[in-house]
């Protein structure tokens, strides 16, 4: 194998491919890269045999051929090579070399066969999505996903394709959040499947023009997205995810209007008391046009007072200010809503003028 | 007590002190912070009995008082403040309340006896030094000290004063740095002191604007800095820094200019060999115009060569590489000079056209 490439490609291809790299030393194989040149691209891949990541950039081919290399040190040197032409070719079956300027690197290569090889998934599912929009709505669903992997379903989102919608669900059991998407083509009406969240959390970041547009294929077993010049294969979470729709509540007594940046900071300020108390606690009292945040712990004790528009009974709740802050943080509308139906049901959360979104959060008992 | 201020101000305050504050928890009153007001000021001050800073803001002043806040929260309450008017009050002997908008937050406090008192220092040797002097040398010098506590003498900078000059050395025996910087005004002429490392650090922290004056006041035992509305106390380092004169050669048999960029990029790249061989090393080998870097392990092997302007005889040595990189990340000069006397000799490094900085490095035996 011999070929010409700019540094800038190179720091592409094994930066996308990073992710997929495993971090257990369990099988030596898995923390490597393998470099392989087909049809003039230079192909870059790496797996845990949980997520795979497939990436391509172009090169100037001299000789054909396929590399494993460390990823750790390859990353390191990409990385640091300096912004010219840099070349890459076989020495032996075990090292290649390195070449730019007046310098070299020569660096050690596993045998190519023992890597394993990304599945090949041609799904009868097959639908599209703007990538903008995917990488939206996977901001706005993975964080309220489990982390617990004692109970894997939760840490997986669930995707429902209806219609021409795309709708993912993400909980931990504390809370849930729903968003919706528009599908642009697709043959998986009807279908539905979990995704491991931090799959999902990998796509987005490989996310970089939001012109693209996002190709899933699916089977009963694995998921494949195709954005440009990169693949993502893996497996999908099997399980029956629970009824989430007849947790929503279908009616309120009180719903609030409020500035989502004024909640926000009110609620940061009043969790300083939160973070020694029992529960992480905040408790919100509304009457009338005012919803008061209160809390307190041995180091004191404060509350702040937002004004909101209002319609409905007055309530008194309180909430895990963590599961608070971490949807206002992915809200990027001005305004939000609340709608309350007691101290001891769930709050809705929805922003303004924007019916695809919805978060549901259980209240703590004070 | 009772005053108003803003947030600036406020954050200011607790953010100068902060480092002063013990993150130990020995003792429960070090880790807080005293507020004070005196004279239409209000005065922040902590200590960790290393350490005392003092600094003093503006504010409104309606009562005079003093009160003990945890540094903790207080700090964490003020960077979470509206960019608006802060009044604090004090409500009885153990609570204050700080209140901002609609909104009103209450702090447990400790008893203000218990705080230690920061040493009052009128020294006997005074000196004043340029801020952005003394904070490039600072920066140029604290690098090299020691971190090991076993020998707490290297984990200080010995400063000499002689005739204007202010000079600073610092070594871990591995390595030394020595820079001059000028004396504006001083009556210390001829004294020498040793001052802890990190008191350095901090105080190259709170310089933020390059225009002002530091005052240097010694006794036997204590340093007191003061620049602007900030006063830094600490404690001298006591012992006999060794004679460290007689370790910097008087000549050399290889002198060689180089550019510091292209001489850090080289390193930092063939380090990658070094990390996992037996001591850091890099091999530096210098012919004619020529300085090739070279370096291995079970990962591979690398060589960069860099172009040079050199005069004396060819030179084989090793360095740490850690110990080259940590020297060119403190140099702003363009290019720099080493002197060589040998494979088995120190190599020392200056900036050129500047005889302030000299950097003194030990081979290791490859």
């Amino acid at each position: 194998m011999k070929f010409i490439a700019t540094k800038e490609n190179l720091l592409f291809g094994v930066s996308a491919v990073q992710k997929a790299v495993s971090t257990k030393n369990t099988l030596q194989i898995l923390t490597c890269i393998k470099l392989e040149i087909q049809d003039d691209k230079l192909y870059f891949s790496a797996t845990d045999l949980e997520i795979g990541i497939q990436c391509n950039v172009p090169v100037e081919v001299i000789e054909e051929g396929a590399i494993v290399v460390p990823a750790k040190y390859f990353f390191e040197i990409v990385r640091k090579l300096p912004d010219s032409l840099i070349t890459i070719e076989t020495v032996n079956e075990n090292e290649i070399v390195i070449k730019y300027e007046n310098s070299q690197l020569n660096l050690k290569t596993l045998a190519t066969e023992d890597f394993p090889k990304l599945p090949d998934v041609q799904g009868e599912y097959q639908l599209s999505i703007s990538a903008a929009e995917l990488k939206q709505m996977i901001k706005q669903i993975v964080f309220a996903c489990s982390v617990d992997e004692r109970r894997p379903l939760f840490t997986g989102v669930l995707c429902e394709v209806e219609k021409n919608n795309l709708r993912m669900i993400s909980t931990d059991t504390h809370r849930l959040a729903l968003k919706e998407g528009k599908i642009e083509k697709g043959s998986a009406k009807g279908h539905s499947f979990i995704i491991p969240a931090k799959i999902l959390s990998e796509l987005a970041r490989l996310i970089q023009n939001d012109e693209e547009i996002c190709y899933l294929s699916l089977t009963k077993n694995l998921a494949t997205f195709s954005i440009d010049n990169i693949i993502v294969v893996c497996r999908l979470l099997e399980g029956q995810f629970p009824n989430y729709r007849q947790v929503i509540p279908t009616k309120y007594n009180l719903k609030i209007k409020a500035k989502t940046k004024h909640l926000t900071e009110a609620v940061e300020r009043i969790s300083l008391f939160s973070v020694n108390n029992n529960s992480n606690t905040v408790k919100i009292k509304i009457e009338n046009n005012l919803l008061t945040i209160s809390s307190q712990s041995e180091l004191g004790q404060g509350y702040e007072q937002v004004y909101i528009e209002s319609d409905g009974e007055p309530v008194e709740i309180a909430f895990n200010y963590r599961y608070l802050l971490d949807v206002f943080r992915v809200l990027d509308d001005e305004f939000l809503t609340i709608e309350f139906t007691g101290s001891l049901s769930p709050g809705i959360i929805r922003p303004v003028d924007n019916d695809k979104f919805l978060y549901l959060i259980l209240p703590v008992r004070s």
